[in-house]
């Protein structure tokens, strides 16, 4: 009998490339491209857990997922093996044998997510799946003070996306990002930190918080623009907050710019 | 009656999107998509014609292709209403008028080529399309050297592409990549400057000359990379010029890594 061995997988994709995070039938997904590496190195039929879904278009530099598997290959030559076998797009950058307690989504503690914004007139052809172009005028100063209103624990109802369907079948329930489950879940998260800074002619937000709800950075940074632009004043921020309430934030930022940094465990 | 303006458009691309700069029925084609923008904004058709070809998948920062006009348009309008018509992977940096002889080919005095090799174990997904990817073990100090044996005036015979094809209709001559044409065509070019840089886990040259021949820096490439592999000495690649055979130098590098950087006049 086959010992079977709980693995961290630490992978990095290009989200451009891909229908998001989850298995679909028939679409070209990153859980479902990891899981046929798997199957063709190893013959076992498993379905890896992500730390959360990323949305089509979304990208991780350093996503996790967990998988029980019984293939005794030692884990260094699993990164080999599986890159061998993913496309360039994806790329497993560590393998670690975990406890078998330690669930990718479960056992997270804290996630990092990055949004890149490209501010000069003319976005660079090998930027342009990668960042968000918005070169119109700006006032960066406010965006980047309103972006301090989030830090802490709030309910975040008004930047969770709202899903017509599954809100009228859950009562107004957000669906979390985290489990996929949107029965008994609050939308009460906490923000440790939530920062915009410059680099040249590129805006970078950074944001780490102990979840996330589905589609919340890319609603938190729609909002945040609303206030660079003038549509917002950076007090409404906090007014948007105690709302609760999806239609009193700013629209949903594109995919393409945003980023799974890391996850904490 | 309209005046005709002679204009220099200079243009960024990313080549993995396009089967190359030469406008080809029926494929997605760099200087088709560019001909269509203009179509479309001005109604005019036209061809534009690039300072050379660059084949599927070479990438372009700074590739000029000239254009006479009919159209008013002032030229930093057409840069915004070109870049609004065409896909992201291009972008129109620049429009100038200039004198009715200026030629993007035939005005051209050098080029300079950039080529990227990526040499960490994993390469980052974000960089898949950009750079060649070649973990492997390389002695890069003899690449390094072995690259200065190219500078100078030399019959590039060696490094030019084989086409069987042309080479049978042409008795040999290599088509030459600036004029599409093969016929009373040399094979000898001159090298300005010829350049490996290792910055972190990449590996750059940078080759600038009066023109190059079709796949000629991709052959370079090759054959370095063959000296960094120890399969050629240093000193091979002054007898691989000297042999005037393709058959004597390296593999074609592939296409993803190679840039066009800059065109001088």
């Amino acid at each position: 009998m086959n010992v079977t061995r709980n693995l961290k997988i630490t992978l990095a994709y290009d989200g451009s490339e891909f229908h998001g995070w989850q298995i679909q039938p028939g679409l070209r997904t990153v859980q479902g491209t990891l899981a046929d590496a798997i199957n063709r190195l190893t013959g076992e039929e498993v379905l890896p857990q992500g730390s959360g879904r990323t949305d089509a278009g979304v990208h991780a530099l350093a996503q996790v997922a967990s998988v029980a598997l019984e293939s005794p290959i030692p884990e260094s030559n699993l990164v080999t093996a599986l890159n061998d076998l993913l496309p360039p797009s994806i790329r497993v950058t560590s393998v670690e044998a975990v406890d078998t307690h330690f669930h990718a989504r479960h056992s997270a503690s804290a996630k990092t997510y990055r949004y890149r914004i490209f501010r000069g007139d003319i976005c660079p052809p090998f930027l342009a799946r990668y960042v968000y172009h918005d070169p119109y005028p700006m006032n960066e100063e406010a965006l980047i003070r309103g972006s301090q209103h989030v830090v802490g624990t709030h309910d975040f109802t008004s930047f969770a996306a709202s899903d017509p369907d599954r809100s009228a079948r859950i009562a107004g329930q957000q669906q979390d990002e985290e489990t996929g489950d949107s029965q008994g879940i609050t939308n009460i998260r906490t923000i440790h930190s939530s920062q915009w800074v410059r680099t040249g002619e590129e805006l970078t937000y950074t944001v780490r918080g102990d979840g996330f709800l589905h589609h919340m950075v890319r609603n938190l940074v729609g909002t945040f623009l609303q206030v660079g632009k003038g549509a917002l004043e950076m007090d409404d921020v906090a007014r948007i907050l105690e709302a609760r309430d999806r239609r009193a934030a700013g629209p949903t930022a594109p995919a393409c710019g945003l980023y799974l940094v890391s996850v904490e465990y």
